[in-house]
């Protein structure tokens, strides 16, 4: 992938932008719509490579927009985002212009619709495929409630159509009835180019034949160019006064407007790549730039290693191994559930399957993970990348309850390295168990070893030893936990715990005869996490001692940056200090905190 | 729902049925085949009318069963059967003949194809729409490794095709250029009659237009009649010699050369309900009769309640409200990821959804219920019928995991009652609170009241105040502890909790602080349920307490009678007795157990 970098790009912020709700658009003729199209991209383009955010489908969708938000009645009508990163034009026209520059930070405005942070966000998005759904049950309610004028929209990209639920939604419309126009947005890309025969079809569909839409029974609108406001702002106004259920394909192009975005559209689908490296500094080597190169030392080494990515070849470092293998590799598509069983096909068949899946995604394929591959004891290896809090996405896209959602699921192994040594170990292992086997790695920079023992499957690690309190730890939270030692006072036990299921019972016996006081610290939820697990194992081995969990508190959390969340959800180095200065002082010679237990 | 008793039938078991390898087939004529069906069909309507299992769908696959055993070269080819309960033939001609009549009993076959049982089995199914998936894997297994004359069929019916995997699988499928063969096999029914627009679809296809097949870049063939051997067999032969994906699209007749199964095909989906109904014997109330009745209560009182189930209309109790309300219940096909967007939308609109799903079901639905519903606390009531062990269906149907998976999700509510009493005041509470309220119930019977008192929301109940020990159930497993108490020496103490979360940490402190040993149990999966989040409510809060969980093991539980399931994973009502006697043991004055911990 080419790197490049960018002279700092002059703002063109307009103090004075007139337009704070969509029903002013309605009075514009279409030359005054062109001319705002090109002040929102100006716009857009100038903020965003400042501030960071997806890019080159927001551009991609102005004229839509614009052509939308003044036809149809919001927020009486709705207008749902599919994936919902498209829609920062959408929140600039309602409401949120002076918004934009704090986009996706603390406290700032969502990078995905939100109904909690607007009234014209009908329906908050951020995984794809749902708004189909999301739309009919919405203009069903409509009809139920004799909401006859009610309106309401959705626009799916032609990457979205390829997941599964897109089209359950599609085989429920058009008996529905419902008043929803599904605008299908066709850049003929997801991140990466799509992929599949939806996507052939799109570009191939003619007045000749029926169409895939029709064959559904939906009426069906287009194919038109969705850049041109002429086309579909009367168009759109027109589908709008129709009862039932109506289709309008319009063709983009992802970048439009902004020239380096237009030629490379996957690296131009979010922007922070670019702002942030300088002239001659190397960008950081990430978990899944790791994961790449690991992975091809292992294909070289056993042909029947074969990867699997539910388009994310570029998102999960696999593009170096699919331009190698790519017979070998394989980009399903948005299409999680089909990703997870054809892993499962392919284990059945005798190949040694590595599904690299983000977290957050694999709650798609949850079924087909028990189901078809942990029921069946298949040999699939998931590569878990994402695993953790992912920052700036925010709460859509948190990895947050991964260890929670496989920890009960029998014949599982679940396994967090701490750094890339472990990463490779745990990788080359994986295939060699027979088991269904996850290894969950974060988002972000890969940290320096922790240390430097050979795993062993199934062991922890004793990373220092002292008394009263252990904390055990495994994952980034390991990291965190050793950073934190570093900068404490006190002497309390650590212990890396690379492997979450099976736990290492041996060693647990061993700190738990041995110590008063748990703490446990993981980069995932505590309900139904790693430390829940030890503290169940406590309690059902007659050892009398208390806990303290570091980790995801029971909410969703925010978008913004890592190292703020971390420290909001109390896990960061910083906060695992404390929480060991608070417990430890229970075991200085004056206390009595700890002989006086409130119980 | 009519109710019908039979006479008994004899069987027609024949002691020197000679067919036990599919290769014998290969030399029958049509002719020999087709008598060969008809012995297929009098063994099977007479084995399961005695024995229970699925009934009608295997009739209706007998000459497809014939011919695909026939033409392709099991077990070097495989087949895979969509759902997999169509299966039977399949089982009988693989060597499994003489067991058909303990099929789904403890120790005998399953009633799913399983790996494990035989090499024949090429795939596990159970769940819908996972069989193209699962045979593309294994065909691009058999390309990479060579193996050039492999084939794979795939059965898929055209209810399963409404599930979305089915499509994610079906647009991957050109591209790959595999060796497999999509036979979809149109009864135009799932369990309930099919709905949705590709069920009108595949009831249109002609040749005049193109079809979704051939507009996903798909060789089709068909329709032709499935029944006839004459035409399929020549036919499945050419197509298997053919390189690359093919569909082939058949029709048949559910319940086929049965009489009052081809009449009334959703009654005779299973034949267990007939064979166990004497005269004048009421059937037993069920738990999905209380759960539809009250739901058409609540429907009658307030026309904002709406209903949805995924193709389980019958067994979800929810054809008679369909009937009165057909505008505010929805059938949306086998479709469970669009069933729990859809119903998030209802609820942004304005509704009060019911979603009906089994446990099982729930878990494809898992992205949308945290992504589309708990993270945007849209008031979604889930009714999780068939929560638990399911019996004879087995493990990819049993409902072990929901607690577990739902506990770790924010903003979510769980309850589980333990008598219709509880389940009638849950329902009328849920649409009340404002947040995703998930109710989880057992398949079967429905059990006596156990209590009288009024429920409160988020608040535990004490059936039985005793000392030392205290058990802490929840659902159907307070049903078990009250008569495992009824028949025990000793006096625990015995609290029920139908609120799973909010837990009722009040009532938690006050048992904690007054006993030594807890028992829970629970109707599900011990790792990460129930009474693992008791146990770490202790260890975080100082409380120095033995836990035992009865619950079900971190394993796959098999198929077979629910109570000697209940028996086998330890809390029957008679093991928690001995879990009670022997726990008990320990506060007797003379025991030394207790203060001589392991640790």
């Amino acid at each position: 992938m080419v790197r490049i970098r960018f002279a700092t790009t002059i703002r063109t912020v307009n103090p004075h932008f007139p337009y704070t709700h969509p029903e002013q658009l309605k009075s514009l003729t279409i030359q005054e719509l062109q001319d705002l199209a090109g002040e929102l991209r100006a716009y857009l383009v100038s903020t965003i490579l400042h501030s960071g955010g997806h890019f080159a489908g927001n551009l991609g969708v102005v004229e839509l927009t614009l052509a939308l938000l003044s036809e149809y009645n919001l927020p009486y009508d709705s207008v749902i985002w599919d994936v919902g990163h498209q829609s920062y034009i959408h929140k600039i026209l309602t409401g949120r212009y002076a918004d934009l520059p704090g986009i996706r930070s603390l406290n700032g405005i969502s990078g995905f619709p939100k109904m909690e942070e607007s009234v014209f966000d009908a329906f908050g998005t951020g995984h794809s495929s749902t708004s189909v759904s999301a739309g009919l049950g919405m203009a069903v309610a409509a009809r139920l409630q004799g909401e006859t004028e009610k309106r309401i929209a959705v626009v799916v990209g032609d990457g979205a159509l390829t997941g599964g639920m897109a089209f359950e939604a599609l085989n429920n419309l058009a008996a529905s009835q419902a008043n929803l126009l599904v605008i299908v947005n066709d850049n003929h890309m997801g991140i990466d180019p799509n992929t599949g025969a939806m996507d052939r079809h799109l570009q191939h569909i003619s007045e000749s034949a029926e169409n895939i839409f029709q064959n559904l029974g939906l009426d069906y609108f287009g194919p038109v160019d969705g850049h041109d406001l002429n086309t579909i702002k009367p168009l759109i106004r027109s589908l709008r006064k129709k009862e039932g259920p109506q289709v309008l394909h319009i063709r983009t192009t992802k970048g439009k407007g902004y020239a380096p975005a237009e030629a490379e559209q996957t690296l131009w689908h979010s922007a922070p790549q670019f702002v942030k490296i300088n002239p001659g500094e190397n960008p950081a080597r990430k978990w899944q730039d790791a994961f790449g190169d690991c992975l091809m030392n292992i294909a070289d080494l056993d042909e029947k290693v074969v990867g699997i990515t539910p388009a994310m070849p570029s998102g999960s470092g696999m593009v170096k191994l699919m331009e190698k293998y790519p017979h070998r590799f394989f980009d399903v598509g948005i299409a999680e559930q089909h990703a997870v069983t054809f892993a499962a096909g392919l284990a059945a068949g005798g190949n040694k399957p590595f599904l690299n899946i983000y977290s957050t995604f694999l709650q798609r394929g949850y079924d087909q993970l028990i189901h078809d591959v942990a029921l069946q004891k298949l040999p699939v290896v998931f590569c878990i990348d994402r695993a953790g809090l992912v920052g700036e996405d925010g709460p859509t896209h948190h990895g947050s309850f991964d260890i929670a959602f496989l920890q009960c699921i029998p014949n599982m192994l679940i396994a967090a390295p701490a750094d890339e040594p472990e990463l490779q170990q745990l990788m080359k292992l994986a295939p060699e168990v027979n088991l269904p086997f996850a290894i969950r790695y974060p988002k972000g920079s890969i940290p320096a070893a922790l240390h430097s023992n050979a795993l062993q499957f199934g062991k922890g690690i004793c990373l220092q030893k002292g008394s009263h309190t252990a904390i055990i730890s495994t994952g980034l939270a390991s990291q965190f936990c050793h950073q934190a030692l570093n900068a404490c006072e006190g002497t309390p036990s650590h212990y890396h715990f690379p492997f979450i299921k099976p736990l290492d019972t041996d060693l647990l016996d061993s700190i738990f005869s041995t110590h008063s006081h748990i703490i446990t610290a993981e980069d995932g939820c505590i309900s139904g996490g790693f430390g829940m697990a030890l503290a169940d194992y406590s309690a059902q081995n007659k050892y009398m001692l208390q806990f303290t969990h570091a980790g995801i508190p029971d909410e969703f959390i925010s978008h913004g940056n890592n190292n703020e969340l971390y420290e909001m959800c109390g896990y960061s180095p910083q906060r695992i200090v404390q929480m060991i200065h608070q417990i430890m002082k229970g075991y200085l010679p004056n206390s009595e905190s700890e002989t006086d237990p409130e119980a």
